[in-house]
Formats: C-alpha cells, structure tokens, sequence
C-alpha cells in the first residue's frame, strides 16, 4: 500500500521529509465552488508553527504556503488542489551523525529494516514536517463543515501529569496560553513542568482534546467505514500517538450499562441524549450530540538525557541527541488533531449522500 | 462509502443481519495453496460461541459455517473464498416491541436517522452476530500467520474494576476459566462481580489486550497505513469499543521521554530493544518486539434495569429491555479482536512485499 | 490486488466458481429504501440462462436466486445485500481429462502459471458463470437507474460476419429472436451462419451494443475516473471481451476533426447536440446525449475441431473439447453487458452528489 | 470519486490545469533503492514536448520537471515522490473569448454542467498538459519494468486512413520520422495528408500501438482486476481516446473460434502460444507472449473550420478556434500510452507478490 493518501471521497496525498526540497499535499475531491484562497491555508499552517514560545523547537521555519492548482478566480474549481511550502532551511550537515545509529524512540530503526536504508536528515517522512500537508488539506476541510455551521475546538487537555480541571475549563483562554490550554491555571502548571522537563534534557507527554458541536446525525457508515473507526485510524496516523478515548473511553469498560448508556429525551430540538457518555456516535454513527475525543501523545523521543542504543553494525554507544528540540510537542498537535478530524467528518458527509434512495432522487430531481 | 470491507490486499466483506436468512464474509486475496476446512473456520466461530457460560447469552446459537468456493481439494485456490452460516432461529415476533422506540446505547436512532428506517429485529446490522464473518475471515488470517511463525495471544484483561494482576498472570489459565482471564483469581472476582451485575439486571464494560510474538519488522507503512493506524481503525470497527491502547498506551501521555523510549541493545538475536514501551511499533512501523495493545469495551446496552427513552415519534417512556442478554460481552470479544488483528496483520504483510526493489527483482528473479 | 470488488460507491463483490456449491455477489452501498425482491433479479439472471435455444449449451442449469440479506419488509435497509445461486449439478467426472492439459483460449494455463494449480473443473472462476453475480447486481443497479428515468437497451449487433443494418433496426425485434437482434432479417442470417459453425464443431464471435437513454450530464471523473475509462474497464472485464468502442469508435481515428465533432444547438429541451459521434461523453464526462458503446467479443474457445496442445508437463497431444459447448456466447452477453453498464453508472451517479458545494450545502439544509 | 489517483499498488496522482502555476505529480508506492534522477524523468517529458515539428503545436513549451522529494543519494526511498513542472507561459488572456461559449468536441459544456463553472483557459484539467503527470509517472514505472527485463515499444500506428504495413514495417524507424510512424512509407504519406488538414484547417485522428515483450506470465488478477481490464481503463483514461483493442481486437469478433485460438507447444523456453491472437492475456491474466494493443484516438477537436456552436446562456454563434493548433495529436500520444502501460504493468506485477502462499512464504523466510 502506497500509504500516503487517506479519504475515500474528500482524498489527501501528502508527500516530502523535513530535510528535502519541500512538503506538500495534493487535496483530490474538493466540491467546487468553494472560496478559499492562500491565507486561508496559512491561518492554520501558523497554528503548528513552531518558535512561538519557549516549549516549541527554536529553529527558523517559515512555512509559506503555495497553492499551485485547482481554484479559478477565487473559488475551487472541483479539481485537485496542490499545495506546496519549501523548505527554507536545508542543514543535512546537522544530521551527519545520527546517520549511524539507531535514536531511541524515533523510526530510524524501522524505516532502515523495511526500505533497507533512510534519509537520515531529521527523521525524514516520520518527522512532524509531514503534518503540513495534512494542516493544509485540514483548512479546507474546515471551511466545508463551517458552512454546514459544523464547529471543531481542539485543546490540550494534559500535559504529563498536569491536567485541564472542569472546574477552571474555560474555552477562551485556549489561545491565551502558550500551550493551548483551557484553563489558565493548569497552564501555569503544565508551564512550571516543562521548564523542569527541559532543565533536566528530558521531554514530556500529554493529552489533545476534540470537540464537534452541531453535528449532523446519522454520519459514519456501519461496520469498517465507523465514524469511530475511521477517527481512530485518522488520530492513530499522527507520529507519536498511542491511545484514542471516545466519549468516556477508557472509562467505559469500568462501568455498569446503567451508568454508561445515555437515555432519550424529546426537547424543544427534537430527540436528544440527555447525557454524552457515548462521545456523540452509536453504533460507529453520528446520534447529533457533540463528537469528543481524546488523543494521548507519548514524549517527544528527542532528549538531550544520554540513552543507550546501537549503530547500524550493531555497535552499543551512549548518545545524547543534540540540537534544541521541544520538550513537548502537544501544543503544536492540536491543530493536527483537529485538521485530521475535519478531513474525517467530510469525508462521512460525503460518503452519506447516497444513504437513501430518497435522498438520491431529491438530489437529482 | 459502502463500508463493509475491510483490508486492501487480503480483503474482508461481511454481509447480514442477526435475524435475517444467515450471515458470512467473502474472503478475496487469500493466497492459493493454503490448506484450509471447515473444521479450521469452527473452531475460530466456536470460541465467541454464546451460551457456553451463565455469563453470556444464554439463546441457542448453533452457528455452524459452510465454505461455498476458493477452495479446491483441501487448498486455497487463490479465488474468493465465501463462508455462510445460517440463522437458525429467526424469532422475530420477540423483537416487535423495540421497533417503536429506542433503546438507550443500540444503535436503533442513529440507523433511522441514516436509513429512514431500520431493520430492528436483534439490532440488524449492528448485532453482535455480524462478527460471525470476521472471526471465520480471522480463522484464515490466522493460518496464514501461523506459516509464518506469527503468534496471537489475545485475553480478558479486565471487567469492570477486576483488573488482572502482573504476579498472578499466566497464559495457561486462559481456557480455563469461562471468562478468558489469564489469572485464575481475577477470574473469581470477576465472575462475583458479573453475578452482581446480573442480578440488577445491569452489566459491565471491560478491556481486552492482545500480544503478537515473532513479529517480522517492517510492516505497516509510513504516514495513513501505519501499522499502528489499522490496528486502531480494525479495532474500533467492532461494536462497544471506546477505547484504543497501543504499549503504555494512556500512560505514555503522563511519562517523561526519558521513561518512555526504549533503548536499543546488541543480542544474540541481532537489534533489539531493551524494553518495549511503544508496544511494538517505531513509526508506525513494526520493530519486531511483541505488538501488545488494549481495546476498551462499553458495557452491554441491553439491561433490565428500567431506563428513560423515546418512541421514534417523540413519545416518552420507560423500557426494560426483556429477554436474557449478556452482563458482560468482552469474553466472546476476545476472538473478534484477535481475529481483526490478524487481518491487519496480512494486510501488512503483503503490503510491504513491494517496499523494496531488490524485494521485487529477488520475487521475480 | 483481492480483484473480486468493481465499484468505490456502489460496490459489488462477486464469488465461487462453476463447479463449487454456488455462486453469488454481495452488494453494499445501496441505498435504503428501494424496493425489491427476488423476482426483481430473478428476471435478470433469466436472461442469462442457457438452454433457451439451440444456439446455447443444452445443459441444465436451473439458476434461483435467494437474497440472505439487506432487505427488510420488501425495501433495502441500506446495508449489504447477499445473493446466491446454487450449483445444481456438480459433475466434476466430465471435467477430470481436462485437468492434463491446457485448452487453447482458456485461462487454465495463466491460472496455473500465476497460482501453481487449479480448479479445473468448468473454468473455475474464469468460467461464464461467475457473471451470475454481476447479473443479479446489475439487476439492482437498473432499478436504481430506472427511478431516475435512465434506461438502457443492449442487443448482439453482430454475430460472425453478420451485422445488424441501420435500415431494418427495430429495436422491438431484441426479444423476439433467439440471438438478441434488433433486426430480424440479420438475426436470420446469423442463425444459418451459426448452424454452419455448429455442425464442423466450430464457434463464432460478436458485438454487443449498448444505448442508454435519458442520461445525466455531469457524471464521470476527470482524469482517470473517467465515465467512458469505467466502462472500458467494466466491459473488459468479462471474459472473452477483446474490443471496446464509444461512439463512434474506431471510425473517429479515421475521421477529420469537421467530421468528428459534434456541434452544439439550442432546442426546447436547453443545450443540446446535433450529432453523436462522441457516443455521450465529453472529457469523459456524460454530456447528457445518449450513451453508445460497443463491446466485442471473440469466439467461444471450447470447439470440437480437434487442436494442438500440451499437458502441464509440456507432453504434446490433440484434443478435441467434449460436451455440446455455445458456438456462439455473444446472445447471453447481452445481459452481463447491460448489467456492467449499470453498476458502471450507479457509481457515476453517487460519485457525482459531492462535485459541487451548492450540491453538498442544498442537501444537508 | 476524487478521480485523480490511479493504482492501487503503485499509485499516482496528477494535479495542475494547463495555465495554472504548474502541473504535476506524486507517486506513492515506488519501491525504495531504485536509482533516480531528473534526466530519467525529462528523457520521458521530452518525447510529448510539443513544437519539435510542424504538426504539433508551435507553443513554446519549456517543460522542465523538479523532483521535490522520495530521493535521497540518487535513490529512491519508498516515499513518494513528488514532481513539478512549472508552467512557464500563462497568457489567460488569449482565452478570454471561449469563456462564453462551448467549443465543439472539447469538454468545456461537461465541466460546466458538473461544476457551475470552469477554469476556461486552455481547456483547464482536461488539456492535454494533465499528461505531463503520467509521464513523468511512467518514467518511473518503465525504469522499475526495465529492471524486470521488460520492455515496452509504442509507436503511431495509423493517422487518418493512412496505416502502417506490415511489409514496411520497421522498429529503427520510430524516431526517424515526426509522426513516431515504424514505416518511412506510411509516414511520408501521413505526413501528406496532414498538410492537407492543416492548410484546410481542419485535424486528424489515428490509432497507437504498444508492445510489451519479455512479459512474465501470471500478472493480472481474475474477474475485475485483470490486467486487460486495466490497460482498457488507463487507455480510455487518456483524452480523446475512443477505442481499445487487445490482441487481434475487433477482428476477433468476425473470426471462428479455430482461427482466433492460440495454440500451446513445447518450445526450448518451456511450454508458449504459437500464435498470438489473444495479445497476450488469456482470462485476463498475462500468458507470457507478447502484450499486443491498439487506442484509437479521435481528431483534435481545436479546427479553423468554422462551426456552429452555443453560449452558456443558449445564443447560437458561429465560432473558428483561433491559434495554431496541432492537426494531429497521436504522435504526441505514444509515450502517454506507453506511460500509462508501462504503470499498469507495474501495478499487477506487485500485486501479484501474494498470489501463492508459497511466495509469500519464500519471501519472508
């Protein structure tokens, strides 16, 4: 499987490594008619920027968006969209070294046992410069669902062990802290922590929420092409992601049917849940609640600790992996969350349309 | 998006419905010259058998597959294979109350909400019957891995707050207790806690983990098809699953780099890593340590306890959903999620035969 | 690549071989609410049945279709319908002395070459019948198109050296031969020309044309998922199809520019063409004028005039094919023809719902 | 469908309008460790560059390609690999007139109809430019088939009523004459005939031939992923394409079944077909012979000849297509024909890898 494309209907393509020439994405499958323009697409790519604050790498990148196809006279033209940033800073020289050996916690190891060598520069194809494409494809997916007034908040909602509180959850503050969180307290904290992180060289983890409000029901298609499922598959396609919680999640399995199922009510709005424990689908589908999601990202595995490891001969040293890099990459991947998760929920919306023969005739009639 | 296949090599459609004429699964890119029966496919079906335990279901399912093609004198043929198994006891008459209104964590709304209407005989197309099609495809999978050296453990991890304990665990008990739990007092307690459940008429969630030893490293594929993002798309496509847990899993987020990286160490046995944290895979990408991840399962909707719901016409009412239902589905879950792993797995491995040239000029040479 | 599956939106998966227990498809991704039963696509595979004249193979083959699934109170629920046909006899005996030795124009020897054995018995999966599960998709696929008032005619336009002539077609004439002919006195030279063929044991080729009427404008993909490049495929993936034309065909490279194209006019009904020499597609997009095609296929390999061939292991030998065979398969095409043109177009249909924003936005209103 | 991809295994997807920024390419799934570098790709861009003789267009084309990524040290990586070619020229102004009407025979009245709206300028997505993509693909793919030892020959076959002979006909003189023709004679004579089109302002359409030799048999997979299901839908894929035939093509259909078979003998290289009317496939999977096949392509629709058309509005007017257009395009078309052959091939030989369970067994032992 070629492995670089995800959408069956609204479909992305990304390509490029941190190190080459440039990134980019080709989005296939956009309706037409749809405004959009560069600053569009920039808006989202300076959410992932990095250099903003003292926890995110210090390197230069100013990512300029281009885009190369697809759009006539500021509307998309229902062909594909190729978007294109160049790569300003090209130091392979910087990476000479860890060309030898294997970094712990990073996919040296695995791209050298699968294609039998790598581009060794900065992590080539698993680097987090691969998720510009997607940001990029993730903006316009946006601008659909805004116009069907579908709405997506992301946030970090951990980072190691200091966690948002619903007490103090306040959805402003997401943009007035450096790390994206809702609370400014636990921002204060998870802050105190990575200072601590970064003093001793080390790297910490954390937790990105999603929320979707005003969502349509009946979203999702039964069995393998779940809402559930193809959010899992999207969310798990993020470097450095090793769980996904939907609604209670995890918490879930520890509880009674009594306590997890939510019960119908009729309101002024039509049928409704009167609770959310489920996160928004039944059975893999949409039920018209809100979508919400959890998504826990393990530590950057870039530290400046010494860890052992070996060469690609097999030979042990003890490395400590130069450079600044951050020690938390939470932050930036909330916009990479939420762009995978538009690109996800369009793709339901389309793949929808021809759920009913009714639907199908009112469409065409 | 039709959405009931699954697997772009080895590829998995399953049709029907619990209490339809019978359900089943075309198996297309099974390699020829497997050796393959039926008594292969039942022993797979026999184990999410129900009705084997005071905790499951206590209806008579006899479900017993019948292979129709792609086999020819004991042998894969390389053709479709389609497998069948019958429903044998279609009392519909039992499900004609639930057609007015919905039961609170089924799936019944959000079917209407995207068909319009349902077939609400036993959940349709959501029942746990549909799994019959993945385990008999799993069965194949599983053989095929096996030619390989490829080994699925899979377990009850946990039920409800019972959680398995690391000094009590052994494999052994496995089969030798009616819950799947590789630990003999878990077991008990677990079993006292589900008699509790079930005498409220309420039932319980719970979690089950699967290892896969003698991994070949390389599989998955970088960026959409990671190995680590099937496995999470494969999972949550089975029905009740709200979680998805990869190595550390959940507790990777809370973990410093430094704790959370696995170091590489010369063995005998070449590169491996000392400890395996990630579960498995470096990029998304199998590093040939054991793949181990958790699938978080809801409790079952079905209790007797009285609930609050609607009648799809707005109505308000209070429901016990009557008949015997499992207190507890996660034991009959384990072989799903086996078999689901499984698929991913071949999915990988054929996927990633092309992934060199020298592979290519060696297969054809 | 598992190659059973045709179709991204509506998706048909066909199975089983000539000689196994059955055959049949599983269709997922019809909408929900369309009315049908087994009647429906019992009347397709009729059309299909050999033994109706003395032109086409005497054996018995009692073709009943039972739908397993999908259907509930006599509509689709919108999930996967499963079809299957029984194989009533079973002689594998007839087939044992072929198992030697590769038939000239049959697919024994590539099956052999690319999965190392076979399943001789009748063809296996390359035989005639496995369109049964084409035919009874292709039955559903026209219901669908006949609610949207598109309607498809398809007939043998030639047979050998014998062709229909403009100036006798008369399209009610299809159903009232035994070759499919719109043009009776052809039909009659096509049958000497047959007989001719029968008695010295020989076969004959043919042409199938199709017309599809009342068409959308605005279906088919630019690039390759082009209407008129699925039909190609479709077309070409039935057995013994070794010409596909549109329009004009062949003639168009023969043409001047002033010939070929076709001019644009203003009539009562909007925007229309003069002419058709495109055959319904412009850019491969339907340019809503009638849909004309051809699909030619050769004789029917299985003669009995003796011929030269070799045993798997390479032993030359003549053979002459036993059993009274079809001299001519082109009539029983017609309906596998028509039925690939409508599951060809159901997917153009769907694929087409998302092409515009004012599209996407007027249906979720 | 977003319709821009095509290949399962080895998939491309194009981008780019003839007067955007660019166009271009990514393919995902190149086998990592094949060498590669721009002069691989500009050779192939060459062969369709246009202005190298007085048939073709006398636009100055300078198309100069970039790879952007999936190479490092001269190798491919198994990444994909993006490609760009800059559009040097994009004087939108000369188009500005055949915005308000439909030009006969091109795709302008489908794109609205689908769309709203089009990109007018030079014919948008559907100019012949959207090929420079699949050739810069299909560079790739021939240098992986060239590795395999196969080689793919393509040439003008016919133009107008002029054809090659078989007497004449001779491989070193394809790149002797402008048209690509393998017959000085028939070229002389088609080079005639089209200045005779060009001085009336008229076009011409013609026919091109492929050869595929050293074919390895067993590539190509049943039912609907055979490899001549494929090459039908990639050829038809190309605009303007409007037949397709394998092997003796539409002659098989006039033929007996004892003329059109082939049939098999022991040879010094193991068991082969003696004649080839079947193209090389048989049940659609490649027989080792020779892949033989023709695509017909229509007249240029872009003719002086003055023809009446309609606004988008309905007025009628009379319209000459101004600019100096090429009178022929099937010279330009042969290495966008062996491109996309050469693409197809290499899809079905890696999907191929998995076909035996002893393959697959070998492979990863």
């Amino acid at each position: 499987m070629a492995g670089s494309s995800y959408g069956n209907f609204f479909q992305i393509t990304t390509w490029g490594e941190s190190h080459g020439k440039g990134l980019g994405v080709v989005v296939d499958g956009c309706p037409a008619g749809l405004s959009l323009c560069e600053e569009d697409i920039q808006k989202f790519l300076d959410r992932r920027k990095p250099g903003q604050n003292r926890f995110s790498t210090p390197r230069k990148e100013d990512d300029t968006v281009e885009i190369l196809s697809g759009i006539f006279e500021g509307k998309t033209t229902g062909t594909p969209i190729s978007m294109l940033v160049y790569n300003k800073t090209q130091r392979s020289a910087d990476y000479s070294e860890i060309a030898q050996y294997y970094r712990p916690g990073h996919a040296d190891y695995t791209f050298d046992m699968k294609y039998g060598f790598r581009d060794y520069r900065g992590g080539g194809r698993s680097s987090g410069r691969e998720t510009i494409g997607r940001v990029a494809a993730g903006a316009i997916a946006s601008k659909i669902l805004d116009q069907l007034g579908i709405r997506l908040t992301s946030y970090t909602r951990s980072i190691g062990p200091v966690e948002i509180s619903p007490e103090h959850f306040d959805i402003s503050q997401i943009n007035q802290n450096l790390l994206n969180m809702p609370d400014s307290q636990a921002a204060q904290k998870a802050s105190d922590y990575l200072d601590e992180c970064r003093k001793s060289g080390d790297s910490s983890g954390g937790v990105v929420e999603c929320i979707v409000e005003h969502m349509i029901p009946g979203l999702g298609d039964p069995v393998f092409e779940k809402l559930s499922s193809n959010l899992a598959k999207s969310m798990f396609s993020i470097g450095a992601v090793k769980s996904f919680e939907l609604g209670d999640g995890l918490a879930a399995s520890r509880a009674k049917g009594s306590e997890n199922n939510d019960t119908f009510v009729r309101t002024a709005d039509g049928i409704q849940k009167s609770t959310n424990h489920s996160g928004g689908t039944l059975g893999g589908i949409s039920d018209g609640s809100d979508l919400i999601f959890r998504v826990g990202i393990k530590p950057t595995p870039s530290i400046s600790v010494p860890q052992k490891t070996v060469t690609r001969s097999g030979e042990e040293l003890e490395v400590q992996v130069k450079g600044r890099h951050d020690p938390v990459i939470v932050p930036r991947a909330v916009v990479v969350v939420e762009s995978m998760a538009a690109i996800t929920l369009v793709n339901a919306l389309f793949s929808n349309m021809y759920s009913t023969m009714d639907g199908v005739t009112r469409f065409y009639r």
